[in-house]
Parts: C-alpha cells; structure tokens; sequence
C-alpha cells in the first residue's frame, strides 16, 4: 500500500481528493493537514466523507507529512507550493502539485503570478501533469505540475487540430464558462449566493492567470507562438467547465472529419470521450467524473472549427486529474479510483 | 416634495429602499450614505438603478443628512442605529428604522444582541411598523422599529386567529424558510455560492434573535404569553420567506371558515392576499412585491390549523414595508411606490 | 457474481440504481429495460455512467429480465410494480419494489392511489425495506417494497422516541423539504427551471401520498395510531429532503439526553449518523450519499422535541436504500457499493 | 388613454408585457386574451400582478380584442402571429409583434422556421423594432416585428463597429448564454429544473432561428453579407442574455477609443449603457430593467475586439422593447413604464 499525504486538505480541491483516495484500492492516506484553528477529524470538516475515511487532519507539518507518506498532494495556493515542494522532493517523496507554482517559467510565472520563483530547480524537472499528452513523461516524474482547470479543459479541446497541424495557430479564441468552486472556498462578497446566483459575468478578459499556461502547452503543440483570447466567464453552478473554442482551420475539412480525427486521436483515452457528429457535451455528463466529453462542430463556408469541450473543474480540472497522475507514477491502472 | 434620506444605502436593504423611492412620486431622495470607501454615485454602486436615480452615496454624515433630509431611512446593522437615530429625532426628523434597534424592551433586547441599549428615551415612543396591526399609531408616530422579516410573514400569519381568541397561545410552532439575502451583503463562507448552493439547512433553533420579537407582538395580539418555537432554515434562493406556521384551535372551526375569518380580517388591506380553500401560496407570487399571501388549511380532527404565509423577505420584509410606513405617517396613499 | 436486473432504469431513481450497481463487487448487472423509443446503451442515456457501465437499456420484456437475472429492482410507477412483480417471484427472483405498490394494505393503498391491487398475494409477504428497523425480516423476504423518500427521513427522525415510548403519539408534525429530482423525470411545467427557481411552496398539506406510508410505520413503532400532520415543500435544488419534525415528548428529558437515546439507538447503524448537541445537518452533508443525518434540540420548557433528519431523497430515499436491501437480503457486506 | 390589447398573455413574455403595461401613465389594457382552458383573471394566473391590475384573460377572440383596442401586442409563437395581424392591421389597429413572423423575408423565413409565409403584404410593410436602429420609421410604422432576445443583445453590441465601418464582416462570432425563461413557459424536460440546474450546455450552433435575423440587421449596418457564427448556450438562470462577442478589426484602435466610439454612438439613448474602459457587465446589472450594458475590451496584438453584451431577455429581449416601441410609435416618452 502506498502511502499518500494531502497538504492542503480542507479547499474543495483538498475534499475532492480525500473522496477520492478514501475509495483508492491501492494506497493508504496516512497524513492530511491544511492551515485550521485546531486538528479535527476530516469527516467532521466535510460530513458528505463520513463512512469514507475516519482521520484527523493536523495543522501544517511538512516534517510530519514527510515522515508519514511516500507520496504527497500539495492542494495548496500558489507562492506556498514552492516552498513546501523542495524539501518533500529532497526526502525523496513524489509530489503532485495542485498549484500554478510549478507550471511556468521563473520569468513568466513573475510576471503573472506577482512573485519570485523560490524553487528554479524544481521547475526543471517539474512535468505538466496532462496525461494525455505526457504519459510516458509522467510516469518517470517525481514533481507535477497538475495543470488548471481552465487549460485542461481548452487543452484537450484544441490538442489533435494543432499536433495534426490543421489549426491556424495564430487565433484562438476560448470562451470558457466555469461554476463557482472553480473560484476555491473561501469568505468574498463576489462569490456570496446573493451575488453570484440569477447572474453571469464575464472577467479577467486576456488577465486570467491561466492564459500563460494554456499559450504555452497550445504553442507546443502547434510548434508555434499560438495567438490567444481568453475569456473566462462565471456561472451559477457549483461544478463544472464548459469551454467554447474557436479556430481557424489551415486546410479543408468537414464536422465529419474533424470528428473522426478526435476519435482517433483519442482512442485510448480512458477519460476523454469525442461524441458523434451532431453531438454537444453538456456539464450534467461530466458532473463528478474524471471524464472531458468534446464535440466539435465545423463551419466549412467559413473554415473554422467550434469545440465544445466539458469537464468537472474539481475531478478532471484538479484532484481526479492529480490522482490519475499518481496512478501513472506508481504504476497503478490508470482508472483505479476514478470510475 | 418630501426630502428623504438613507442612511446605509449600499447593503440588500439599502439598494431595494432606493429602488423604490426612486419610483415614488410625494418624495425626493436628498441624501444618501454608507460605510464605503470613498463617495461614489449611487447607481455604479448598484447598476440596476442606472436611469431611475442618478445621485451621489456619501460617505457617514448625520449632519448632513439632517440638514438635507425631514425624514431618514436606517438601513444600519443593530447597535448602530440606536447611536443615529437620537440625533435626528432631536432635529426633529422622522425616522423609520429598519434595524432590531427599537423593537424590543431594553432588558429584552440587551439579552437577545448582547449590548446595553443606549436610547431607552427614544424605545419608549418608537411604535412597531407593522400597519395592519398598528396603523392609527404609526400615522403620529415619530420613530417606526420596522419590523424584521421573519417576524411580518409569523405575526400576519397568525393575527387572525389570536386577535378573534381561536388560537391556543401554548404552543406556537413556526417553521420558516428564507433565500440568502435575509443574512446581509457581506464576504461569509457560509454565504458563499458553493456552501448554500444544491443544500439547505435549520439553523439557531429558538436562538435566532427574531424569536423574542416574534413571542412579543404575538403575546400582544393574544392577550397573554405565547409559547414560540421557531426554526428558521436557509434555502438556495435569494429572495422570499415562507413561514409554515402550525397552532392548536381552541374551538372547533373548518377551513372554509379560517379562510373567512382570515378574508374578513384583512379585507381592507392593501398587501395582505388571503388564498381561497385549497390554494397555497409560493414564493413567486410575492417575489419583489410589497403583498403578503397566506395560504389556511385546518386539521379539523387534531384541532391544528396550518397557515402558509409567503413574502419577500426585502420588500414586506424589509424596505417596501418601510416604505409603507412613511406612507401612512405622511400622509400619502399607502400603496405608492409600492404597486 | 449475483446476476441483477433493473425494470425501469431511465429515470433518475434508475440512472442513480445503475450507478450504484456497477461499483458493486458481488454483482453483475444483466439486464436494463425501459419504456424508451428504442433499444440504446444505457451510458448514452446517461452520459454520466460513461466508464462505469457499458450496457444496453432494452425495451420493456419481463422473460428476458427473469431469465437474464437472478435479482431484480424494479424502479416504475406505482400501479405498473404489482403487475411486474408476481412473474418475478414466481420464476424465482427476488425482488425490490422502489414504488409504492407494497407499502400499504389493499385498501389503503386503494383510497390513497386511486387504485385496486393487483398483487394481495404479494403484499402478504412483503417487507417494509427500512433496515434500522426491519433488518431481520429483510434477510429473508424475496418480496421488498422499498421506503418511500419522504417517510425514510421522517420515520428514521422518529424512531428512537416511539421505540422507547418517550414520544407523544397524539400529535406528529413533519415538515419536509424536499428538492426537485423527487418528483421524477418528465415533462411538466410545474417542474420547469423557471417556475422552480427562485421560488418554494408547500403542497399536499396531509394530502401527499406518502402521509399513509409514514403513519402507518410510526403507529406500528409507537403501538398506537400516531396523528400525523405532514406538509411537504418543494426547494430549488436538485437533491436531498431536510425534514423538520416536531413532537411532544410524554416525559421529561433535555436535548443531551435525547442525543444520548438517538447514539444508542443507532450505535450500529452504518448509515444512521446521530450529531452531537448543538449540532443540525445540512444537505451538503449527505448529498449523494447513503447516510441519514439527525440533529436534535428538545424545548424542555414545552416538552416538544425538534428532529431535524437529512438524506439524500435518490440515494438513502430510494437507490442507495434499495441496495443496501439488497445486501441484507443476499448476504452482502451491508455498506457494499455505498461507500 | 390609449386603449391596449395583449394577445398571449401567459406566457413569460406575456407576464411581463401585462406587468410594464399595468404601470404605464398613458395607457389602459383593455383586452388580455391566451389559449387557456377557461377565461380568468390574469392576477390569478399570474399573482405577482396582484394590486397592479384587476381584470379577466379571456379565450381567443380576435373581434373582441379589435373593438377593444387600438394597439395590439401579439406575444404569440411563430406561424399563428402571422394569421392574426393582417385582421387587426385591417381593422386599423397598431400592432407589435413579438414572435419571428415579421422579421424576415418570406423565403428565408420558410426555411428557418419551416412554414409558407402567410402575410407577405404585411412583410413589406412591417419594421425591425429596434429603437436605436431605426427609430424613425418606427414612429411612422403599423406593425413592428419586435428582435428576438439574442438578436438585440448581439446587434447592440455591434452597431457602432459596423456603422464607423471599422470591423471586418467577414466573421463574426457571438457566444450568447441565456437563461430558462427564453426557451418560454412550457412543459419540456429538457427545460426542467433536474436537467438544467447545475448543468449548462451549448445548443443549435450555426442552426438557432434566431442567426437569419442577426445576420441580416448586422449585413445592413455593415453595407456587405457579415459571416456569422453564433453559439447559443443555456444557463441555470431564469433571466438574462450576455453575449460575448469576438470581431477582427479593419483598422487599429485601443480599447480607450473602442470605448469612446461606442459612448459617442449611444449617447443619446435611454437604454444603453456603455462601461467605462476595464468594466465588464454582468446580469444582475440588468435584470428586469430595459437596458442593455456593454463592455469593450481590444486585444491591440491581434486586432481583435472582444464586446460583452447583457440585458434582461423578458425586457430589453422583448416585452420591454415592446413597449419602448409603442412608445415611439403613439408618441409617449420614450421611457415611460419602462423605469
């Protein structure tokens, strides 16, 4: 049985990851801890893990953690990831990493993120945590960076038009629409019931602090600088990402097509399902999966393509994606736990 | 034209008082106020207003206020009032306090939120608004204790019975539930969309402050002690109460003759809708309007009588309900601004 | 592997029944039928079950069904359970019956249905599928008509005071809250987004036809007819029934005795969780789960007891109960699959 | 007076027409008539018109609402708005329909909507009733085909780029997001709270009935054919549209400029707010008001701008546009009723 800690435990991340773990066959849970007035049992904190789990979650103790767990969640904010990583990597434990911290660049991750890079070294050997682009990466890696909600949903979407060199990667155009926990959980006036409910807001239009790591990986992709407009929008629902994107086509093809390349491209996907032509995701078909459903529409006349790609922000967007990470590190079946 | 203040303009209260007396046709609103940052206009703070008043919030002022103002709105958190309103009294003002502040005896009130009253002068002359009940005392009075709105959808509820002696006053069990803006416009985890969203929950049973207010207005219209017991719940909406109100008869009468007596009681009132036999009211039929709809079922076998009252917990509950007071101590037709 | 059928599986009670099922280790699912157009995968219907469940939903063939499986559910409509039901039992199979076509007496059952019954023979063998109180009946019953949702939160509230002949059996008063999914899967525009959100209504007053169902288990629990006052309310949101429930209490005993009665009582109950004092459930703590949450508070003042229990109406309210009598009946670990 | 006749007035649509009707100074609703089973008074049907009106909705009867009145709104569904005009336009009535009859030529309107053109001489007559198009020959016109709600939100948002000649017609794209009450009062599960809460969906891309009519108004103001594509999406909400809409510009301007043109643009206009530079709007901004809010924002880079577009879909997408449109036609000001 692997041991495994979560840093972080008490975020809706941190819950979602304790559910998910408590019904992992192949690992124990050995340390949670998150930053709390006073240690308490887990169930007490989030009652719905009652049944699941029966374990305390301490005060923050890298040290404790470090001794109890081989392998170690951090469900933490950006800037306090980097500093409890390094000295869990020197102890010799494998680390997934929920934050941005270890996604970008030293420079970019500054310039966005309003903060030196306190673990350059780390971010070397750090692996961007999308499993269906970085597989065989993954499963040497000791670090991860998980990837955001955001990105993994926009990723996935825009990944078999830019590695079959189809898309034009000069504009992309992802209109994303996110529930509410994407937002983390946490006392603000602008994510109050009363504010958030019978509304819709757009924000942070080209500002989101998602949009570096979602050029990046497109760019990589397409083996060029990809052009992006990023609008993020949000939604009176708790969970769930549903991104609209659209990009212009370099060559010629129909929906058809278009379907049948996703199809193939992801065909051993155990968590991406690419519906028939005339099929469109909505957020119920992920809700609490591990799942990115996509449909993809093509406007001939104009050349351009329309995908439509849903995922939980919480499962696939954040803790079911960090435990299929550890799945592929250790060496577990790659669905153990998220089915 | 009447020249009317607010005094805290920026809270649920706040914006829905504006709203209406900006429509209201005797009144000109002269100043506004609240706890913010710096000046700023009205409708940037609250973009729903945008054409229907145009006009600066300031920051806390009395003086100039009363100097702007003959009658003043406080649309204050409890303990605040009582420091504003001795001030514009002396000045000679009229005032309608939205707050707990005046309504209850200091001893009571002192027990209930926990300070001493600092206005007992001013507790003795402020009548309790709530017109159906006490209108020929609110057309001379100076000083109005809105009531709460737990409190209108209970008392009107029950009025009936214990004003014609029916109701057994032992044993009163009222189960209300209320939307999210009951609690305020503020940055609380418990408030926040992923905690209220897809649940609901009772909370401070026979602990919420409204209690003793409820007991006491009740206890009047009974003519002796009524023994309360009330649970409020917080449902996933934003606006509107239902109180389903459950009380032992003392004599035997069926449902077809509560809804007359009901129907008879308040056949002259402007916001008060008694449904016909059979029918029950929902919250879509008071939302954002001043009326109040009570729905009557009697278990003639066990003597209960089950009264659903339904109203928005910000227009009756709250600021139309204000408004109606100014109208009575004005002068001006009940209903305007309110229809 | 016990081979399982389920009769009925597209509406929202079978979609969470298939759910369930397919995470079972002792079972397999052999056989899905529905009143549908045509034959379709089940995981189409319900996009969710993707990567649990690869299955066809078959139309409606009952000797297909009995000769597919050894154990049946069968999630329908009343009236259309107790014409399935007989065939099944007599090719052998056992049977869980979620309508409410075995809960009652013929007569009853008539008067509150509007319908003969078909099956009396069956009804004589029937259990009352609530384990905390039938568990050894249900051990070795072929027949089992699964509790209703409401009656489950209500009688699980109740039990310990009846038991222990503490409670009053005179007067009963349940106030339920119930979200939309209860009321099933179909067009109706009463159900519809924009009548249900931003609103709340009780209905039914003592006219639901869960009332028989619940006096009927309380008088049995109690040993005595229990006057039974039920007023359902529907919430906008999708899962859960939070029911208030109050009751005079025929001897004296404070809420941290009461507390101390509902541990004890349920001490080995996997999914009964009683809280502590001062503590009251909410939704979010049970949703998707199979636990039945109580909190309670006693008036010592007016002897009346306040229960506040929460389950989740699909899982503890119908599915998840479902299986769990499934688990009892076939020697199953009792939280297998529910966990 | 005027005197005023509602056709279908129990719909949403119909709700709210009655509603703004009922407050507005110039006018008298003389006739309410819908497809119900039997005649009613509409603050039955519709309680939250209580106290605003008093009067009975009668069945059908085309003769009865001509000799009542002498404006009529049509607030039917297509195809059977088309077989009532011609009678009321003859018998000298103003009509303003709010369905798609009249908004498109006949051609185009059999092959969106699926149905012969039964009034082609009305057709030529009838004007699009957007007031900040064309208020000129609204004033001078009979019969108004009043936009549908994502038209209105997306022309808005484009008006001045088009008319200034600065945006590029070759593509246009606009990801509209609507609540419930859009797709009309009716039972549909697909519309019901189960299947719409806490889910969200992109739905008709490239085929909503809607894109002829946003095509065609956005290809006058552009002087050339405008290549659209539009993606509507549906949103746990009961009311609102924001669009968000994404056009390549012919020539560089910043968002400062983009801002000040549309400010310019609009200037005059009663019912358009356009934000100042780094505002977005949201729908809580518009609900149940007639405005409708615009932020800009331009990616210099790639000479793309980026217009966030809300309104109420009941008021400013219809029942509002309504009557602004009555307004202008009979010579009220412009705002009346509508503030």
């Amino acid at each position: 049985m692997l041991k495994v800690g979560v840093i972080g435990a008490t975020g809706y991340t941190g819950e979602e990851l304790v559910k998910i773990l408590a019904s992992h066959k192949g690992i124990q849970v050995t340390s949670l801890t998150a930053k709390i007035d006073k240690a308490e049992k887990i169930q007490s904190i989030f009652p719905s893990l009652e049944g699941k789990i029966d374990m305390m979650c301490e005060l923050p103790d890298e040290d404790m953690v470090a001794k109890a767990s081989d392998f170690v969640f951090l469900a933490l904010p950006h800037k306090i990831s980097m500093e409890a990583a390094p000295r869990l990597l020197k102890a010799k434990k494998k680390v997934v990493d929920l934050s941005a911290d270890y996604r970008l660049p030293a420079d970019i991750y500054t310039k966005w993120y309003g903060a030196a890079h306190k673990d350059v070294d780390g971010l070397k050997h750090a692996v961007y945590g999308l499993p269906e682009l970085n597989r065989e990466k993954i499963k040497t890696a000791s670090l991860i960076a998980n990837p955001g909600c955001y990105p993994t949903s926009i990723i996935l979407g825009l990944a078999p038009l830019f590695k079959e060199k189809i898309a034009d990667p000069s504009l992309v155009i992802a209109d994303s629409k996110s529930g509410v926990t994407g937002a983390g959980r946490r006392a603000d006036m602008a994510l109050s019931f009363g504010e958030v409910n019978e509304s819709l807001k757009a924000y942070k239009i080209n500002e989101h602090q998602h949009s570096p790591e979602i050029s990046q990986e497109l760019s990589k992709l397409a083996g060029s600088e990809v052009g992006l407009v990023f609008v993020p929008h949000l939604i009176p629902m708790n969970r769930g990402i549903l991104s609209t994107i659209y990009i212009k086509l370099k060559r010629g093809i129909d929906t058809k097509e278009a379907v049948g390349l996703y199809k193939n491209f992801y065909k051993s996907e155990p968590f991406v399902k690419v519906l028939a032509e005339g099929q469109l995701p909505q957020i119920k078909d992920v809700r609490t999966t591990n799942f990115c459903y996509i449909g993809i529409k093509v406007d001939t006349e104009k050349g351009l393509a329309i995908i439509v790609s849903a995922i939980d922000n919480l499962t696939k967007g954040a803790a079911g994606q960090a435990v299929q990470n550890m799945n592929i590190m250790c060496g577990f079946k790659e669905t153990e736990g998220l089915l």
